[in-house]
C-alpha cells in the first residue's frame, strides 16, 4: 500500500556535488555538521531494511547514469501488502538522502529492562497491543538524520505508547487526568473537583468555586495523538543530544502513518503527502508545511524575537528585493497579521533580506530552506554566518486522525510519499 | 438582508449591574476605563443610526423587565433591503453594549482637504466607486469602543480604498509593487528585476542572480484584504490615542462585510458570525476566534514573551486546576504545539493559573475575556493586577472573499448577527 515514487528528474546535471546540494538547500549547508567529521556514523548508511538489498545492489542503486527503480523483492511482502519504489534524485546528492521504514510492533507495558531504552526491538515477542507502523523520511544536506528516524521514531512512539498501555486497555474508560507519582501501574484518579480542597493550599477555599469545578474529558485518542506528538520532539532531542558523539547528517521531513487499535493517525512533519484512495477519490491526509503555509507563525517569531535574524533578515515579506535607491517610495508588503498586501513607505531596515523569500516550490526560509518542519537540522546555519535556522523549524507533526480499519482496509489504498510524482 | 436576534435569556436575573457584567468578562474588568471618569465621551451613548429611535424610543429600548425586541421602523429601507432585530441581553449591562451600522459610501482619490479626515461623510457626493457596508460590534465592559467603531470603521476603510482608488479604477492590470513616494497619483512601476542594479547598491551585483529575479504577482483583491486588515488596527490605534482625552470604556469583537467591485469581503475579529443562506443551505463566511480556537497561538505569545504572564499564569494549559498536594503526580498537559494530550510530572510552576482555562463559553483568557480578537480594551487588566489582557488579544480580522454580485443577490441571503441566537 506504500508507493514511493520519486520525482524523475528531465535533465541530468553534468557535475555531482558529494552532499549539501538537495532542493531544500538553496545555498549550500554551511556549517551543518561542521566539527562532526572525525565521528562515527550513529548508523551506517543504507537503503530501507525491507528492501534487503545486498551490497552489490546497494551500490547498484547509488549509480547516477542509470537511476534504478529500486522496488520490493519479488515474493517480499510488507505488512498490508503495502509496496515500494524507489529511485535516487539525480543530481542533488551523491546518495539517496530519503529513507522509510514499515514495522510491525506490539505495545506493551514498559519492564524494567526495556525503559528508555528504544533501541530493543520485538525479539519475536508477539504480545500485546498491535501496533503497525509506516514512516518516510525526506532528507536534506545528508542523510543522517533520515536513516536515524527510520531505525527509531516507531519505537519511541511504541515505548510513549507502552506508558499508557494500562489506559489503551480500557478502551471505554475516559483516560484519568492524573496519574500516580509513578504513571504506571494505575492508580485511583485524583478526587474530583467538587471535593473539598486539601488544607495545604490556603488559595483553596476562597475560590474553589471559580477554579475547581471544571474539568474536561479528554479521549483515549487525543492521548495517542499526544504520544505521536512527543515522539516527534523525543527523537529531536536524540538528534540533538546525540550529535555530540556521532555524524548525525542534515535533516529530514517526517511522515509517519501509525495503526492502532483500529484507528489510523497520520503524522506530518514536513512536506511530504499521505493520501487515502477511495473509490478512486484521493482523500489528502496531511497538510504540508512549507515557508509559504507557515509564513504567519515564522513571521511572527521574528517579530517576537528579532534576534534569531541576526540584524540580517527582516520579518516582513516583500512581492521582491528592495533596491536601495527605491529608499522613501512605498511598497508592497505583508507582516505577520496580514494575507492582503499594503503598501508601506521603504525604510533602511526594509531593505534586509525577508525572512520568507520566494514563490511555490523556491520559497526558503532565510534564504536556506524550503521547507518548515521536521527532524534534525540542529547545526543549520545561513551560509556564511551564525544565524541559525533551527529556531523557526518545528518538529512537531500535524497529527490527523480519520478512518476505522474496515473502511481503510476494504475499500481504500493508503499511499504515502515524498515529492510524489505521481501515484497509483 | 442583515439580521440580528439577540439570545433571549430563558430567566430574568434580579440585581442588575450597571457595567462590566457582560459575558465575556468573567472577573469584572479590573482597572479598565480607570481614571476616565471625568473625560467627555467620545460619541453619546445611543442604538444605530438608522433605527432612528426618538428619545422615549430609546428609553424605552433599554428597560429590563419588557426588553422589547427593536426593529426597524415600518417603511425604513436598508440598502440591499436588509433587516435589523435588537434586545438587550437582559442582566449582563444596563445598556445594551452592542453597536451596528449600515452605510453605503463612495472611494475616491484623497483630496487635501479629505486627508487623513475618518469624520467626513459623503455629504451627498456619489461620485467615485460605491461601497456597500455592514457592521456588527459586539460590545463589552461598556459601550464606547464598539460606538466609536461603528461611526468610524467604515469611514476608514473607504478612505484606504481612497489612496488605492486609481488601482481600483484600472481592475484589469496587476497592482505595481512599488509606487512613487507620494503614493498617489500613480507613477511608472519601478523597473522589474532583470534590469541592472544601481550602483548605490553594492551588494546588488554579486547575487543580483538570486536576488533580483523573483517578483510575486498580487491581485488587486488582495490589496483590499490588505486595506481591510490594516483599517481595523488603524481603527484600534484610534481608539487607543483618542482615549487620552475621550472616555472609550470596553472592547468589542468588529464583523464587517463589504461589497465592492462585485465582490463582497467579510472580516471578522471576534467571535461574531457572518453566513450566507443559499438556496437553504448554510455558508458559513466567518470563523470564531476564542480561547479555544486561538489556544495555540496564545500560548506561543505566552510562551516566547513569559513576562506578559506576570508570574500569575502558566503558558501550559490542563484540563483542571492543580492542587497543591498533587505536585509530583502526572496530570494530563497541552502546551502551544500540541493538539493532542500527554501527562506531565506536576512542578510548582504549574500550579499557577492556566493562561486558557476552561471550556466552550465558559472558556477565558487570563480568567477576564472570552474572545480573543476585537478593538478597544486597552486598559483591559487581569482581576486585582497590573497584568494588561491587551498584548493576547488581536484587532486583526480574517477577511474571506467569496461571492460575486449575481450570486449574492440573486440567489443568497447575507446574515450577519452578533451570537447568533436564531436567523431567518
Amino acid at each position: 500500500m506504500i508507493s514511493k515514487v520519486k520525482n524523475a528528474m528531465s535533465n541530468l546535471v553534468g557535475g555531482m556535488m558529494p552532499h549539501g546540494h538537495h532542493h531544500h538547500n538553496h545555498h549550500s549547508a554551511g556549517g551543518q555538521n561542521s566539527g562532526q567529521e572525525s565521528l562515527p556514523h550513529r548508523f551506517p548508511y543504507g537503503r530501507p531494511d525491507f528492501l534487503d538489498l545486498t551490497p552489490e545492489l546497494l551500490q547498484y542503486s547509488t549509480e547516477h547514469a542509470s537511476r534504478p527503480v529500486v522496488t520490493l523483492k519479488r515474493g517480499t511482502r510488507l505488512s498490508w501488502g503495502a509496496g515500494y519504489a524507489e529511485a535516487i534524485n539525480a543530481g542533488k546528492s551523491m546518495l539517496n538522502e530519503d529513507q522509510a521504514s514499515c514495522e510491525k510492533l506490539f505495545v506493551r507495558k514498559p519492564s524494567g529492562k526495556h525503559r528508555n531504552s528504544t533501541l530493543v526491538d520485538d525479539n519475536g515477542d508477539t504480545t500485546g497491543i498491535p501496533l503497525q507502523f509506516w514512516g518516510v523520511f525526506d532528507g536534506h544536506a545528508g542523510s543522517g538524520a533520515a536513516i536515524m528516524a527510520s531505525k527509531l521514531l516507531h519505537r519511541i512512539i511504541r515505548d510513549g505508547l507502552g506508558e499508557i498501555c494500562h489506559l489503551l486497555e480500557n478502551p471505554n474508560s475516559a483516560p484519568p487526568i492524573c496519574l500516580a507519582k509513578n504513571g504506571s501501574p494505575f492508580q485511583a484518579e485524583a478526587k474530583k473537583g467538587a471535593t473539598p480542597e486539601s488544607a495545604e493550599d490556603p488559595d483553596a477555599v476562597c475560590d474553589a468555586s471559580v477554579r475547581f469545578y471544571m474539568e474536561k474529558v479528554v479521549s483515549l485518542e487525543s492521548l495517542v495523538m499526544g504520544v505521536i506528538e512527543t515522539a516527534f520532539k523525543q527523537m529531536d532531542d536524540l538528534i540533538e543530544k546525540e550529535k555530540t558523539s556521532y555524524a548525525i547528517s542534515g535533516g529530514c521531513c517526517a511522515l509517519a502513518a501509525i495503526y492502532l487499535m483500529g484507528k489510523l493517525y497520520v503524522a506530518n512533519a514536513g512536506d511530504s503527502r499521505a493520501i487515502i484512495i477511495r473509490n478512486n477519490e484521493v482523500i489528502p491526509m496531511t497538510n504540508e508545511f512549507t515557508p509559504e503555509s507557515e509564513r504567519q507563525r515564522l513571521q511572527y517569531l521574528g517579530f517576537l524575537r528579532p534576534e534569531l535574524l541576526g540584524n540580517e533578515f527582516t520579518h516582513i515579506e516583500f512581492p521582491r528585493r528592495i533596491q536601495h535607491s527605491e529608499l522613501g517610495k512605498k511598497m508592497l508588503y505583508r507582516d505577520h497579521t496580514m494575507t492582503g498586501w499594503a503598501y508601506k513607505t521603504i525604510v533602511e531596515d526594509d531593505l534586509k533580506f525577508p525572512l520568507i523569500y520566494g514563490e511555490g516550490k523556491k520559497a526558503r526560509v532565510m534564504a536556506t530552506i524550503g521547507v518548515t518542519r521536521g527532524l534534525g537540522d540542529h547545526d543549520l546555519k545561513v551560509y556564511n554566518s551564525n544565524i541559525y535556522i533551527k529556531p523557526f523549524l518545528s518538529c512537531v507533526p500535524e497529527v490527523s486522525l480519520n478512518f476505522t480499519t474496515c473502511q481503510l482496509r476494504l475499500r481504500s489504498h493508503l499511499t504515502v510519499s515524498a515529492r510524489v510524482a505521481s501515484v497509483s
